[in-house]
C-alpha cells in the first residue's frame, strides 16, 4: 500500500514533467513564428529552417554529451528496462524536461543574427553552444555538484530559479558575440549615424509567437519547482504560474503606456517586447514575489526593454532585428537583480557575481566560436545574396512567393 | 498515510486546474488569430494590439479588484507562504483559471468594434468591465454566497455550467453596446440600406484561431467540473471533454450543410462561426447531455448562427465585422435554454430569469460606459483615419508592410 | 483507504488520456496549417474548409458507429451516469482519444487530394473512411478479440504501437488511391514527363503545422501507453516522449543534410518533411528503442522521405501537393519494419504480414469507393475552376484577397 502511494507519486510527477516539458517545447514554435514575423520576407524561409534545425540539433547534442556534462550520466543509450529504480520521477520525463530548455537558450541567438548570417554556420555554433556552452555553465548552477571541484555559483549566494540569467541572458550573450562578429545589415545604418527602421514582414505571425511563448513559459517556471505530488510543491508551481502570468501582464501594460507616452502610438512590437520582458523578468524567481510584485517585476522589464532597444540600435549601433538582446539580455540581467527584493536568501553580490560569470564564460566562449568559424566556414552572406533574400541562398526558396512582387 | 492521500489529491487537483487555466489562456491567442483574420489588413496591427493588450489589463485588474468583487479574498499580496492551508487545492490556482475566463469575456467585445474603434478607449473599457462589470454578475451564479444579500441566480433555478451566459453572452451584450454607441464602418452599408461585405484579409489565421479555441474551450468547460481526483469528477471531466468536441463537430457540420443548401458553397467563414457555436451553445451544460445529444445540441448552434449573422447584418444593421454578437450571444442564450433538456435540475423560467438579469446588467452598465467614454475620451477614430486604416493611426505600424500596396 | 488510492490512480489515468487527447486533437489544426502553407493562395480557403469539415466528420461518424466497430460498445448514447463503473479510467475519456486518431488519418489524405478534388465529395469519402474503412483495420490490431473470429493481426506477431501502419500507412494507402483516380493538378506535368514544382504559397504556416504536428505527437504516441499512474507505465510514457522527440529530431538533421549534399541548399520544406517523417518512423515501436536508436530509426524516415518524395513525383507521376503519401506511407513501413530492431517479441514477416494486410484493405476499398463517388457525385473540380483555384468554386471567398492580385 505505502509502495501504491509511491507509485502514485512518482507518475503524478513524470506526468507533470512531461506535461511542463511539451509546453517548453511549444516555445520552438513561439521563438520560429516570433522571428519569421519580425523578419522581411525574403529572410523568412531561412529564419523558419534555422529556428527547426537548431531545435533539432540541440536535443541531439544535448542527448549525445551536453546532458551528462550538466548533469553527468546520459541518456543515449538507456533502454527502457535500464531507467534507474530509485528516482522520485522518470528519468527520460527529467531529460525532456531539460533539453527543450537547451533550445530556447539557441533559439534566442538566432533572432538577432537574422537576414545575414550563413545558414550552416549557425548550425555548427548550434552544436557547440548546445553541447558544451550552455551545459557548462548550467552545470554551475543547477548540477548540485561542483564541476570544477571548487564551488558552484549556488554557494556564491547565487540563484536563478528557471534561467533569467543561465537560459535568457546566456543566450544574448551568445547573440551579443554573434552580432559584434557579423555586424550591422545593409541598409540598417546611414552614413550620419542615423538609423533605419526594417519592420518585419508578418505582424499575426510575431503576436501568435508571443502567445505561443507566454504559454510555453507557464512550463519553463512551471516546470522548474521540479516537483509536483505534495501540497508544498503543488502551491509553488501555482504561485508561479500566477506570477509568470502576472509579470506578462505587468511587461504589456508598462511598455504599452510608455510608448504612448513617448511616440503617441501603441506600438504592436513593443507590446510583444514587454510581454517577452515580463516572462524573462520572473523567471529567476517566480516563486517568491507576490502577485503584485510579479506584476512590477514584469512591468520594470517592459520598461527596460523599450529603452534597451532604442539604446542599443541607435547608441551603440548593434543591429538586432528582433530585439533579442534586450529582452533576453539586459531584461535577463534585471530579473537576476530582482531576486533579493523578494527573496531574502539571495543576495545582489551572489547575484552580481553569478550574472558576471555567466556572461564572461557564455560571450568569451561565443565570441572564440563565432571567429573560427568566421575564418574557418565564413559567417556572412555575400552582399548580392542578402539583397536578394537568404531564403534563394540558403534555402533555394521562397517563403511567400505569390504575395511579393 | 492519510495525509499522503490527501496531498495527492490536492496535487491533482492543482495540476489540473493549471492545466486547464492554461488552456483557457491559449484561448486569447486564437481570439488574436481569428479577428485578426477576419478584418482587412490595414486594422490587423491594431487589433492584435488590442488582444494581447486586454488580456493583460484583465489580468492585472482581476488581481487588483475583481476576484475579490466575484469571490471575495484576494491573491494580489498573498505570499507563497500565507496561502490557504485548508483547501482541496492551491488558490493561485483558482485564480488562475478564473483570470483567463475573465480575458476570454473580454476578448469578446474586441471583435465586434473592429475597424473603427480608438484603440485606448477601449483599454480604458476594458479596465471596467473585466475589474467590475464581468464579476458583478459572475459572482451572482459563481458565488456561493448572495452579493446584494437578496438570492443567487441559482435561488431562481439558472444554470450555467461553464459560462454560455456568464461569459460569452455578457461578453456578446457589451459588444453589442459598443457596436450601438459606435455605428458600422465606412462603406458597410449603401443608401438603400443594402449591406456589402467586407472579407477578413487571411483566412489561414482565422482557422487556427478557431482551433486554437476549440482546443482552449476543453479547458474553459472541462476545468469547470472543478475537481478531477475522484472518480466521479474524471468521469465527468472526461465526459464534458466528448460533449464539447462533439458540439463542436455537430456546429461545423450543420452549418457547412445550411449554407451550401442556402448558397450553393461551403463558406469557410460560416464552417468557423459553426464550430465556436457549437462550443458556446454546450458551455451552459456539457455535463449531462449524452454525446449525441451534445451534437445536436451543437448543430442547432451551427444553423442559428448563420441565420443569426445574416438578420444582424441585413435586418438590423447591426456591424459586427467577426460575427462576435451572434456567435457568442444568440448561440450563448441558446446554450442556456438548452440546459433543462438534459438536466431536470434546471428550469426554462430559471434560465430566462438568468439571461434576462445578465443581459439587462452588462447591456446596460456597458451602454452607461460606452458613452461616459464617448464623451470624455472619443470613441471612434476619424474617417480619415479609417480610411487609411486603424493600424496606422492607432500602432503607428503595418501588419503586412510588404504584402499589401 | 484502498478505495481512495484506486480512485486517485483513477482520476490520473482519465487525466492523462484527456490531455493526450487535447495534444491529438491539436494535430488537426497542424494538418490545417501545413497543409494551407504547401498549396498555392487559391487554394487556401479549400484545403481549410475541407481540414475542418473532416475532423468534424470523423469526430461525428466515428461516435455513431466507428468506435462501435472497433471496440465495440458506443458512447453516443451514453449518460453520465451509465459510464462503465468498473473500468480503471473514464470511458469518455478513451473514446476522447480514439476520436482524435481517426481524424488524423482522415487529415492524412486531405493534403494529398488538394488543388482539384470537389469538396463535398471528399466530404462523403471521409463518412466511410472514418466510419468503416479505419474503424475496421483498427480493430485487427488494437482491438484484442478478432473480428471475424479468425484472428488478430497481433497474433501474427504484427506489432504497431501508436499507428505508424494502422494510421499513417492507412491514411496514406488511401491518398494514393484517391490521387490514382484523380489525376495530378494541371501544369504539374509536361508534355516530356518532365515534372514542374509547384510552391506553397505560405511556408511560415507550413511550419507552424510541423510543429504543432511535433507537439501533438507526444499526446499521439505518449497516449498510446494507455496508463499512466504506475511507476512502469509512467517509465513508459516517459520513455515514448523522449523518443518520439528524439525521432523528428534525427529526421530533421538527416534530411538537411541530405538535401544541402544533393541541391547544395537547405530546403526548407524538406526539413518540415524530415521531422515528420522522424515522427512517423517511431510511431509504431516508440517505446523499445534506446534514445539513440530513436535517432537514428527518425533520421532513415529523413533520408526516405527526401528520395521518396522526388521518385513518386518525378518516376510515377504521382502528384501529392504535400508530399503526404511518401511521409506517411512510405515512411510507415519503414516504422513498422523498424520495430522489430529494438523489440524482441516482434518478427519482420508479422510487420509485413501486417502492412501488407492493411494496406490491401484500405488502398482496394479505397479505390473502390473512390470510383463509386468518382461516377455518382463527380470526383474533380472542372478545368476552369481549377484555373481560378477552388477556393472561388468550392467555397465561395478567397483565403488572402488582399495580399494576391
Amino acid at each position: 500500500m505505502e509502495n501504491t502511494i509511491l507509485e502514485l507519486q512518482f507518475a503524478i510527477d513524470t506526468f507533470y514533467f512531461l506535461m511542463m516539458g511539451a509546453l517548453v517545447m511549444w516555445m520552438a514554435a513561439g521563438f520560429s513564428m516570433l522571428e519569421a514575423g519580425m523578419v522581411r520576407s525574403k529572410n523568412t524561409a531561412e529564419i523558419l529552417t534555422k529556428n527547426i534545425g537548431l531545435f533539432a540539433i540541440a536535443c541531439t547534442t544535448y542527448m549525445a554529451y551536453g546532458y551528462d556534462i550538466m548533469y553527468g550520466g546520459g541518456v543515449m543509450l538507456d533502454g527502457i528496462e535500464v531507467i534507474a529504480k530509485e528516482a522520485t520521477y522518470a528519468k527520460p520525463a527529467d531529460f525532456f524536461f531539460q533539453v527543450v530548455f537547451v533550445a530556447t537558450a539557441m533559439s534566442i541567438v538566432s533572432g538577432a543574427v537574422a537576414e545575414r548570417m550563413k545558414l550552416f554556420t549557425f548550425f555548427a555554433f548550434a552544436v557547440v553552444f548546445t553541447g558544451v556552452i550552455y551545459p557548462m555553465e548550467g552545470a554551475w548552477t543547477w548540477n548540485s555538484e561542483s564541476v570544477f571541484g571548487m564551488y558552484t555559483l549556488g554557494e556564491l549566494g547565487f540563484a536563478d530559479f528557471a534561467g533569467s540569467g543561465i537560459v535568457h541572458m546566456a543566450g544574448a550573450a551568445a547573440a551579443l558575440a554573434g552580432v559584434i562578429v557579423l555586424g550591422a545589415r545593409q541598409g540598417k545604418y546611414n552614413k550620419d549615424g542615423s538609423s533605419n527602421a526594417i519592420p518585419g514582414a508578418n505582424m499575426p505571425l510575431a503576436t501568435l509567437g508571443t502567445f505561443i511563448l507566454w504559454l510555453g513559459w507557464f512550463g519553463f517556471n512551471g516546470g522548474s519547482v521540479l516537483a509536483m505530488a505534495s501540497k508544498d510543491s503543488a502551491n509553488s508551481v501555482a504561485m508561479v504560474f500566477l506570477n509568470t502570468n502576472a509579470a506578462a501582464a505587468g511587461g504589456v501594460i508598462a511598455a504599452l503606456i510608455l510608448v504612448r507616452l513617448l511616440w503617441g502610438k501603441a506600438d504592436l512590437t513593443m507590446a510583444l517586447n514587454g510581454a517577452l520582458a515580463g516572462l524573462v523578468a520572473i523567471t529567476a524567481g517566480p516563486d517568491t514575489p507576490t502577485a503584485l510584485e510579479a506584476t512590477l517585476i514584469g512591468a520594470v522589464g517592459g520598461v527596460l526593454v523599450v529603452f534597451s532597444i532604442s539604446m542599443l540600435d541607435r547608441v551603440f549601433k548593434i543591429d538586432d532585428p528582433v530585439g533579442a538582446i534586450s529582452v533576453h539580455g539586459v531584461v535577463g540581467l534585471w530579473g537576476l537583480l530582482a531576486v533579493p527584493l523578494t527573496n531574502s536568501g539571495v543576495s545582489f553580490t551572489g547575484q552580481l557575481a553569478g550574472a558576471g560569470t555567466i556572461f564572461v564564460w557564455v560571450f568569451g566562449t561565443s565570441m572564440v566560436l563565432w571567429l573560427i568559424l568566421k575564418a574557418v566556414m565564413g559567417i556572412r552572406i555575400s552582399a548580392e545574396e542578402e539583397y536578394a533574400g537568404s531564403d534563394i541562398s540558403e534555402c533555394g526558396l521562397e517563403a511567400y512567393p505569390e504575395f511579393t512582387k
